[in-house]
């Protein structure tokens, strides 16, 4: 199905209050009122690269052929750093040359193709320093939306910056990772391989984050007790931590950035032990 | 007026700022880029399945005939639990069978049909066991609005979970509740019937919360002073107590769960009486 | 561009979590399911007025001719205070008569036209004294979006109430003013002119907040080092104080409110100093 009248999403880290947001709605509107905008987040945490790294590479993807997509999370506002637009799989994105999408096109085989925003006829005529989503990037995307191509907002990119999300490593036979991304519930998730990792036939694991074990792995939370700390295969395939109905954040003083290490537990078997009580 | 894009309005507990929201919507729009999707809450306290009940009751009845309801409140997520799709005075809801929606469906005279999600064939291909919201959510949703029939989405379901919010009892003469919801204002709506027993005619009433008596009753928080502790009729009709442009749950140490007494006041006629400054 | 389905904002007071921003949408998609829904912000402070106003002024301008906003911000509900139907510059706005909407009017040349809500009929049935926003403004601007006039909806208002943001004064040459507004960045905008103080040929500015000098003046966050504080142009065109990639607001203790002093520093020409190490 193709819409007739073209999809936009917003992402950004302006935050739920502030009139931002709201501007940058009506300076897209005014370009094309037929546009249909969709929010992602406005939560992002303020100028937080790799988070919306993260937000896109596990967003992006489910959206259909056509969408638009601007991401406003722009610490280098004003500077000379360069506005992209990123056409990949039939989606065109706007967004700063700081690197936070290059995640997303990494799960593509396709190359994608970036233009620099170099037309100021496509912008509002008065352009802040401080607001390009306002008075750039929401302007550009409704033309977009209108059917101009991304060749006639700018020029070809010779090239961009990068921003590469923290990849694990593998060290004499362990795994080193750490957590990624910390949601609403306080759910850990790592950048470890949960799909590998987590599958039947692999031997038990010894997971270990900030001095704890996690001796519960499941297929789901609700295969655990409430209030029980567990490790699954989160809904990105990652490896995730969790305390069932509870923060696992909370309950072992985590979050972004905190290592964790995964060792196959090869003295696993049963053996004879003496326990003292 | 039928609308000839199909509104599917969205309520979760997934928060402002992680990418699930995003996905879903993605997901949804990749089946039907013709949907309309309203965000009505992403911010549902964390599996609080009273509180989204609350939450439905209060909002899903002033949506027009046709709307599709998409709830993802799932504390079950993965395990066997049921996803319903209820149909009722021309709505259509997809919930998780964990009872949310039953106080919703009790405000209608009509019966629900209801139907589990069994045809996987409208699903995601790959359904991750933690995000069925993305994955089988919100495609069917989408297969909904496109045309497609409940029953082409599973089978009949023979029974359900019923979740009721806690009622309100009357004991010699004095009803005894608690407070079900306290809002952004910090307004504690209680479980009692307002409208019965604040309408005129009624002898005065003694209102008690956590050791403080309510003297002051109104129709609205502008007749009252700033400051002032009053009760009213909530706007769904119960009893709510508040404080004129300041919080009632700051002040009263209150919250979702406090009791709630009310007394009628026999003695409330002026009689003589010797007052010590 | 006109498009065929009307545009209608939605700026309240009622918080991420509450049913009422749902229940609003659904009276007013009850009446037009063919109407567009825009969320500005539903975090408005509650009942903070001269924030709303703020917000106002640096969003709406933004949108298009033919958009309906609807403001629910309104200590008011249930009282007296009426409901203004305002159109302007070929918007129309619903807004309870609380002065929030007139520095956004005071931008125009135009003189706004301006109705009293009177008549019921547009109304749902049964009006809550404590939710005008379900009851009055979402079916009034449904029915607006539908094509009924603002005289259909009642009768021109002969005065209304007026809000001005505090203004700046200019003292024995220098300026005395004040935070407005602190967004999400910690950043803090003030109602200071600041493409008058800030442009090219002016002399060196000294200005004050919270006991620090603010001395380094730049155009975009980027010029400054990371952590530094400085002053520049908002993208409202006001003298906006931030911290780069950091919080001004934590940084100095100070938010909406607090006084800001600029003064011409004259003696800011290089002369011979000593100065100890």
């Amino acid at each position: 199905v193709q819409s007739s009248e073209p999809i936009i999403t917003l992402t950004t880290d302006f935050g739920p209050s502030a009139p931002y947001v709201a501007a940058m709605k009506g300076a897209l509107l005014s370009v094309n009122s037929e546009a249909r905008v969709i929010d992602l987040s406005h939560s992002i945490p303020p100028q937080d690269l790799r988070y919306t790294s993260f937000f896109l590479k596990h967003s992006l993807r489910f959206f259909p052929e056509g969408t638009i997509h601007v991401v406003v999370v722009d610490p280098g506002v004003g500077t000379s750093r360069a506005i992209l637009c990123v056409e990949l799989e039939g989606h065109k994105l706007l967004v700063p040359d700081n690197g936070c999408w290059t995640e997303w096109a990494a799960l593509s085989r396709s190359v994608p193709r970036v233009w620099q925003l170099t037309e100021k006829r496509w912008w509002r005529p008065d352009v802040s320093p401080v607001f390009h989503g306002r008075d750039i990037f929401a302007p550009a995307a409704a033309h977009l939306s209108r059917g101009e191509s991304p060749a006639q907002l700018g020029k070809p990119a010779a090239s961009w910056h990068r921003l590469a999300l923290p990849t694990p490593t593998l060290n004499q036979g362990h795994w080193e990772g750490e957590v990624l991304f910390t949601d609403e519930f306080g759910n850990l998730l790592t950048n470890l391989p949960g799909t590998a990792l987590l599958q039947q036939g692999v031997p038990p694991l010894n997971i270990t984050i900030a001095g704890v074990t996690v001796n519960r792995v499941v297929r789901t939370y609700g295969e655990a007790e409430t209030g029980e700390l567990i490790a699954l295969v989160s809904s990105s395939g990652n490896l995730e931590l969790a305390v069932v109905q509870g923060s696992a954040a909370v309950r072992l003083g985590a979050g972004t950035g905190t290592p964790v290490t995964v060792r196959w537990n090869i003295e696993s078997t049963p053996k004879e032990v003496t326990t003292a009580k």
